[in-house]
């Protein structure tokens, strides 16, 4: 064939979204919000339904050579759960297909479902549907979340203002640093199957990869504090990248302070014993799920004191561009470089 | 390890699902019907949304040696399309995401890309969002369709009646025998590659399998006639398959006639061609993804002259079981086979 032939790695994960959405047509006036946001959005009377999806693949989402299936089932929800908490909203549904091979057991489904239920008591969704069906090679999961929220309330990435406060939940780097720490331990094993792999020292940081919480417990709180954020996004990309989105959305730019980046003493330790620049995991490291948001200068009080919301910038105008101001004082020009599956 | 270790084969497609659907709970009123029918009904005000899912992988939902990108994409909406439809519901939005490798080219992505927004723009859907990953091996798409429509509208399996009309749209068994032909042409090809494929007689059937139609033009006309069924459901897995699920959903039996079975002259002529016997093939063919459903004898009259819906048989009691009168007025009993992918 003499077909034209373009690689997807010539316009990279973000570049094929991209190009594959221009020619996405919006029929419906019901549809509020289509692809571009954390979820959709969906107009439903008073309320507002938001919907998201994942598709989880073994083998680049997750390895069962170290995450054990009910970790598995659990971070399939939860990483959905945080889409839909960035668009302030409360997850309510969802929907759960796998495909799996005869490899696994019926006692491994249980185990990936007991991860799966876990994680529905625990964010208080109820599982209303999904499809179980064969796989010629490995285990993939999708998980489609539905969300609830006045429509008053959804907080989308387009809404960051000049002068806002950028807001960052819990630390950062963590699950990168675990996935590291995963996968070294996973090549000493299979160069020697008799050692045992050494990962009591590392579990905060290994449970932040394998077992990631979505940050309800910030979205309540914020409803209580009667906080709307301006703008919000999960740290799913690294927060480089998800700062990228925001400016974009929002034609802002923005300013942060290495010196205000939440870093877990684990995280900063296990980065510098790996040869990891601890700021490069904090800024470039993915599936951390905390939240970034920005608030209104007028509501910096109500969350001052909040133990787990850490304030690292500000937000500015388009053209005064996107950096990074070092402890030493310097302003660098942030880069993004998210997770590169292709 | 010692652990247990029980195939998955053991328990069968069915079995697995309803061996995992056993420990769902259900926490949300507004979750008007989870598991359990072609798609999950949402309490939205007014209105309530239907949501059903379906995962697609190459090498056991489809092949790609024969089946043209653009009509896989087609395909994938369509069968979820579907699915709302059979809830008696009207789509609005859908979610679709894929994984693939790098052999696919962005010209190939385009191709199953173009399928999709065909079908969103034949059915009237929004593509709002979706996940675009790698894969080690094949593509998977994974769509999620959310419907629409008004709580007294929809159509559950479980409201059949004793003495109730059963009734088919178009015909059926075509696809089965669609994927007979193309797997047979495969072969051929395979075992010498100079061999052109002959399918231009089989076009209706090969159609039937590679590009088949949601119903939605009848859930319209249904509307317009004021018609609301009983039960419904759309025949993926095959005519007594979908009977079965109806009966243990409605509790009750089923007396069908073999002569008022729909089936297209194509379809009877290439069975027979294949060696296969056609009623077989209507009985037991999947994903010809037409509607069955059932009203009460007081509708009868209304659709009575349409051309494209079929009344083959009767809803009874549950015990007196589930019957095929055959051309020679024997009643045989019914067996379900369904699809195992397993």
């Amino acid at each position: 064939m003499s077909e034209k032939r373009t690689e997807i790695s010539a316009l990279g994960e973000f570049g094929l979204i991209d190009h594959l959405n221009e020619k996405i047509v919006i029929r419906h006036s019901s549809t509020l919000k289509g692809i571009g946001d954390d979820a959709a959005v969906i107009d439903s009377g008073e309320h507002v339904k938001v919907v998201t999806t994942d598709l989880l693949l073994e083998g680049v989402h997750f390895d069962l050579s170290y995450a054990p299936l009910t970790h598995v089932g659990f971070k399939a929800v939860a990483v959905n759960v945080s889409d839909v908490a960035a668009m302030n909203a409360i997850p309510k549904q969802i929907t759960v297909s796998i495909a799996l091979s005869n490899r696994f057991s019926v006692e491994a489904v249980d185990a990936l479902y007991a991860g799966i239920n876990a994680a529905a008591e625990h964010y208080s969704v109820d599982v209303i549907g999904g499809d179980t069906t064969a796989s010629r090679s490995g285990l993939v999961i999708s998980v489609t979340a539905i969300g609830e929220a006045k429509k008053e309330q959804i907080v989308y990435r387009s809404g960051a203002k000049v002068n806002d406060i950028i807001c960052v939940t819990g630390d950062l780097g963590g699950a990168l640093v675990g996935l590291q720490v995963l996968e070294r331990e996973k090549q000493v094993f299979l160069s020697n199957p008799d050692m045992k792999p050494e990962l009591e020292k590392y579990q905060i940081v290994t449970a932040r990869q394998l077992r990631p919480e979505a940050r309800m417990d910030i979205i309540h709180e914020l409803r209580e504090l009667e906080v709307i954020p301006t703008s919000m996004m999960d740290i799913s990309d690294g927060l480089a990248s998800e700062l990228f989105h925001i400016c974009k959305a929002s034609n802002v730019g923005v300013t942060i302070y290495e010196d205000k980046l939440p870093i877990d003493k684990q995280t900063f330790d296990t980065a510098v014993e790996l040869g990891l620049d601890p700021i490069t995991c904090v800024l470039n490291g993915g599936e951390d799920y905390e939240l970034l948001f920005t608030i209104d200068q007028k509501d910096f009080h109500k969350l001052e004191k909040h133990p787990d919301i850490h304030f690292i910038g500000h937000v500015s105008k388009e053209e005064d561009g996107k950096y990074l101001v070092t402890k030493s004082g310097t302003a660098a020009q942030l880069k993004a470089q998210g997770w590169k599956h292709f």
